[in-house]
């Protein structure tokens, strides 16, 4: 019984590392690379699994047989919006590297503001030797919305580090030192929360979430000043109109954000230079294309001994 | 039986908060203040406790029966240099809170060049979207010089973001997941190390310790491209002339120093404008007056209950 061939058509920038990890992994598998010209026009009918991002128009009118889909990466609403998609399960990426990633973004970014290092920096461009009030950790809190794989890990992080932490997200979660909220919850969540931190998947609940009327809602007179949003979610939940107008009334005092309604941001965008606030190219939590095929392989393994895959996408919930 | 009055002698840029915890802390004892006019010749021989940060020079002289000198801050380099110091033991400053704010700035500092902030500030300015290849935390090893109480918290906290964390201190010590090396392995520890944090009190030994023969022997080809160094220990332990050839010649690859030669960083200094160099007034922990009051309460209930003082200097090692 020979094996299913597995179907690629991951559309990353950085196509040699596909290839480079193509080469230690799925050894017992043959690969359909549709990235590798050789495969254009190949016959798809066999395969039954198929790894996905941006892929081809065309693809599932191709590749009909399919019984697993993967995404190649760990936010779904492109994959979700594809014509064609078939009625197969779709299995996220989730990773351990991804999830350290990504508390490493949030917890630099937590601690960038907290620490005033925009200040600092002002200071040392003018060689100004200037001491700032410091309040400590403890009397900041970080507000998450997303509990899942990235916002929980970011949430034990930001407490070990010592920040207050209370976190949101859509179903309740009891989660140790942490107070949660679920969506019945949310203005009471907001009204505590000096940083406000989005780690949600873009939905039709989620889009356009982080708007004024919500920046209106977080905690004022805390010891920042003025409260400070992160979005490294999803662009597409945030209103950038809204962050612009939010910052310049004060309504918040920074932001750093990696995920924008268009991406690459146009340079017309104002947020370039608004002053405190962070601009990073999506680049929170890279996916590394090794752990993304040993995730894939894993989830094959399972399938094929009959145990049921991990991290597969609810179509109804959106993620 | 009346109690001794506790001399404060603590020339802190914040006055007035030093005025607003002395209403809160010594309920059940008289305080003189030499902060305060009216203390001025005030006869001090009744004293046998002093809380001191660059106390008068004739003190000593003018308080002759101290039994215990408290230091104000956590370095004691300066007190220890006091022409007259009584040979009584010194207590210095040891706090939860000061060890956390300490860990905020050093694990804010390595993400900071982990992440590479100023490169993606750079990018930022021109208003360009670039993305960079990214190692994640567990590829890099950050080096601690000083396992004291500030080094052996920063290092569980590095090593709970996923960085690789060695150790280094004049005496051999035993860490769970961190490996750690005593005086005479200081070589073979350099040799591991990607971002060498200095978290050293100011000694004989310690003194322009970070100097260019030390910088060479960081380790090479390591994945942040070149070595960084970060010190929020004391300033004469670095020799910043050396900083600025390493920097120059690409020995380092990036600077994060909170503590200088000479306070304040002069505005001459090449050290505010160097490329990937982040300078901030000797703020990494501050002290909070609060804290320090109740742990000089602390300690003076314990030496009047006749229990040992916690966090005596040794006058020999100088720390
Ligand atoms: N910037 C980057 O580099 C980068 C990298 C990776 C991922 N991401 C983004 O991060 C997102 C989160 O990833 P993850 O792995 O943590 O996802 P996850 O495990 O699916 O968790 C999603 C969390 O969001 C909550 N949620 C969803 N819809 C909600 C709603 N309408 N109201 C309240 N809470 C809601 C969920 O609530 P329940 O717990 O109740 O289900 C869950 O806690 C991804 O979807 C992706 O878009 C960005
Ligand atoms: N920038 C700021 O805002 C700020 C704030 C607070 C403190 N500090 C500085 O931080 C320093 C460290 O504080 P701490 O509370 O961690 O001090 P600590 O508990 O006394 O620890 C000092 C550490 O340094 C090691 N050490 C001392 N001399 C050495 C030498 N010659 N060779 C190798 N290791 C040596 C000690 O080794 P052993 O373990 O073998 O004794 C110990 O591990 C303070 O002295 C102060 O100067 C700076």
């Amino acid at each position: 019984m020979t094996k299913s061939p597995l179907l690629i058509d991951l559309k990353f920038s950085d196509r040699a590392a596909v290839v480079a990890a193509l080469k230690r992994h799925f050894a017992d598998r043959d690969v359909i690379d549709l990235g590798a010209a050789e495969n254009a026009g190949r016959d798809l009918s066999a395969c039954r699994y198929a790894i996905l991002w941006q892929p081809d128009a065309d693809l599932f009118s191709r590749a009909t047989n399919l019984e697993v889909l993967f995404s190649g990466g760990a936010g779904v609403d492109k994959v979700l919006a594809l014509e064609g998609l078939p009625d197969a399960p779709l299995v996220r990426f989730v990773d351990p590297s991804l999830t350290r990633r990504m508390s490493e973004y949030v917890v630099l970014q937590c601690l960038f503001h907290l620490r005033q290092v925009a200040a600092y920096r002002d200071s040392q461009e003018a060689r100004r030797w200037q001491p700032l009030p410091q309040p400590e950790a403890g009397a900041v809190t970080v507000g998450i919305m997303g509990l899942g794989e990235l916002g929980r890990d970011a949430a034990a992080k930001l407490k070990m580090m010592g920040f207050n932490v209370v976190g949101w997200s859509r179903t309740a979660k009891t989660i140790e030192g942490i107070e949660t909220f679920d969506e019945a919850g949310r203005d009471a969540f907001l009204a505590k929360t000096d940083i406000l931190v989005g780690l949600l998947p873009l939905t039709a609940e989620t889009t356009g979430l982080f708007n004024l009327a919500l920046f209106e809602k977080l905690r004022r007179g805390g010891p920042l000043g003025a409260p400070v949003f992160i979005n490294a979610g999803r662009g597409g939940s945030q209103v950038e109109a809204d962050i612009v107008t939010a910052l310049d009334r004060g309504l918040l005092g920074g932001a750093s954000l990696d995920v924008f309604e268009t991406e690459p941001l146009p340079a017309e965008s104002p947020l370039w230079d608004r002053e405190n606030v962070v601009i990073t190219p999506h680049v929170a939590a890279d996916s590394d294309i090794s752990a993304l095929f040993a995730h894939v392989e894993r989830q094959i393994a399972r399938f094929e001994a009959g145990e049921p895959l991990e991290h597969v996408v609810g179509r109804q919930r959106g993620y």
